[in-house]
């Protein structure tokens, strides 16, 4: 027997499709402006260790994580010359983490702007940093007031090359929005002040498609490279990446009234037939799809009814063919009827945290790696 | 520089308390009924390698999961004489699987049986197998006319050793719901017309607290383990088993209005002061915790402002002093001052999800171990 002949669910991830959506993204900001990737969150739940190497493979000489320990973990599969980028910036104590992986930090703040230029001092070398400005996210970076203070002390920096001035987006999801344009202008203002000879990145996954006024040196696809839509009101021209298909464990059929799940959450009152597909809130399908989302088993969407369980998941089925859905089938979670941006919005969130949340229990399948 | 100088976020398991959770329920359904432990879905995602050996030791000598991947994995630190039984049951081609980590299918449908009872024959042996009648969820097990076909046709079970025979409550946590006695009259007549010399089991965690009618030969605690109150209406009897905190990267104060966050969800509007922590919906704090949510710090509840981002959550730390809330310092997400039930109604959804969500990049320590 082998690990496929027992898996409940499937979790296929085509690298070569992310790849694909990185090349998309380089060509379409040109050869004068850097497209790097982000690779935060073990690559939105995908898995850093299979894809990263395939970007690099492609050309990708930076990337973005958000802690020090996903830094260390991608070093392992790239050359020492890849710049590793550090989203949270050093943390106090572990300066030397950073420099022993060849990481480099993004420094948000004074503070950390002081952790970092404080160990080139205590070890008498010159360590390369990004920084980023934070230009109406209210989240990570140096806000006005810090930036006219270091803009004011050019020595806060001794000991530091900063080879990136950056900032990030709030609503760049929404291309009318007023924001954009202010954080546009803001950015330029506070990038302007300092007068650093570092290049300047923007824009992440939805800015890039802001335009190329937003694009300056380097940009920071995360989201579009694993195919979620970086322009929710058009269609998406991202490849798709993922696909998930779980199994059916049983198949009931009613005849008489009764009701389904936890909480007796729906009642079924006419004849029909509901499936027990073998995954559930454990493996990232959400509670919240509880009653509203949809599977889909040979091209026919089957709703969820009841509430999502930890390993179970139940859909209506009564508008199949029972040789369509039966025990040991195949009901479609993600794929080519429905992307992770459409599950999101059946469960009133946004195709990022549908990956993130994708489970362990999957058969996890890589295609299109580079051998 | 230890893992615990560059962790951003700290996650605290005490074995210890899982164990005296285990005790309280064993101590509770008596000498007459076994505690059984449900430990599927990773022991709720709090990690089955390093809680199961407890239970084991403390006696615990029936464990449910819910696929045969995980019952493979607790095979390994359980001694072979333990039941591990699969709720999920048999897949087709996987029996073998089965027999050779001596795992006990839950044979939930007249096919599942089927499938057992020809590997039996096949190999000419006799299986161990619970059976799981459907008494009112709707999801896996056999229903009233499966059941009548097997109580008619005994020999469906040829080369079957029946050890347990269970069912599962839809309403338990409601104490007052009419489907509770429903179940346990349904759950007393299909297991009497079957009329196999086997043990019985109803209840899971909350089931337990409806009283000793429900308790029947065995049950199957599951959530109340893990700290999770079994009546929701009432105080928690459990110990708490988990402990969340996240370190603050950066804290901004704010003089101007502004907006927080992604799609700019939140304003400031007087002088005030938001802490970013390091985590975020890649770690298991639900997107719908943005503006709902809540962190604590020295006992102080903090609000989440804002939206919740992929590594990063924004407090709103107005009312402390500057010395309370400083870069580097940890926020309570789940803890004393805040269970992981509350945390869930904050978000709404339940502990479960909030325990299963927990994600892989917090520094995870474990107390209490058998050593």
């Amino acid at each position: 027997m082998t690990a496929y002949d027992r898996a409940p669910a499937f979790l296929t991830i085509d690298v070569g499709a992310v790849v694909a959506n990185w090349r998309l993204i380089r060509d379409r900001v040109g050869p004068g402006c850097e497209a790097a990737a982000v690779v935060k969150a073990d690559c939105y739940g995908l898995g850093a260790e299979r894809i990263v190497p395939g970007l690099a493979a492609a050309g990708c000489r930076t990337f973005f994580v958000a802690t020090i320990d996903e830094g260390i973990a991608i070093r392992k599969v790239l050359p020492r010359e890849v710049t590793v980028a550090i989203l949270g910036g050093p943390l106090p104590g572990a300066a030397a983490d950073l420099a022993e992986h060849a990481l480099t930090p993004v420094l948000n703040s004074l503070d950390q702007i002081g952790l970092w230029a404080g160990y080139a001092a205590a070890t008498g070398s010159r360590l390369k940093a990004a920084l980023h400005l934070d230009t109406g996210m209210s989240r990570l970076g140096l806000d006005a007031p810090a930036v006219a203070m270091l803009a004011a002390d050019p020595a806060l920096l001794n000991g530091i090359d900063p080879i990136l001035v950056m900032s990030h987006m709030a609503c760049a999801d929404e291309t009318g929005h007023p924001k954009n344009r202010q954080q546009l202008t803001a950015f330029q203002t506070l990038s302007g002040q300092l007068g650093l000879p570092a290049r300047r990145s923007l824009g992440a996954s939805s800015t890039i498609f802001l335009g190329p006024d937003y694009h300056f040196d380097l940009v920071r696809p995360g989201a579009v490279l694993y195919g979620l839509n970086p322009t929710p009101d058009q269609a998406n021209p991202m490849a798709a990446v993922v696909a998930l298909h779980a199994r059916i464990l049983q198949v009931r059929d009613v005849d008489s009234p009764m009701t389904v799940g936890y909480g007796a959450t729906h009642s079924v009152r006419g004849k029909g037939r509901v499936a027990v597909a073998a995954l559930g809130y454990a493996d990232g399908v959400f509670r919240s799809l509880g009653n509203s989302g949809f599977g889909v088993i040979e091209g026919e969407r089957v709703p969820v009814v009841g509430r999502i369980s930890m390993d179970l998941t139940t859909f209506d089925v009564s508008a199949l063919a029972p040789e369509q859905a039966r025990p040991g089938a195949l009901i479609e979670i993600i794929g080519p009827h429905q992307a992770a941006d459409d599950l999101a919005a059946q469960g009133g969130t946004i195709g990022y945290e549908v990956l993130t949340a994708l489970g362990r229990r999957y058969l996890r399948t890589y295609q299109g790696e580079v051998v």
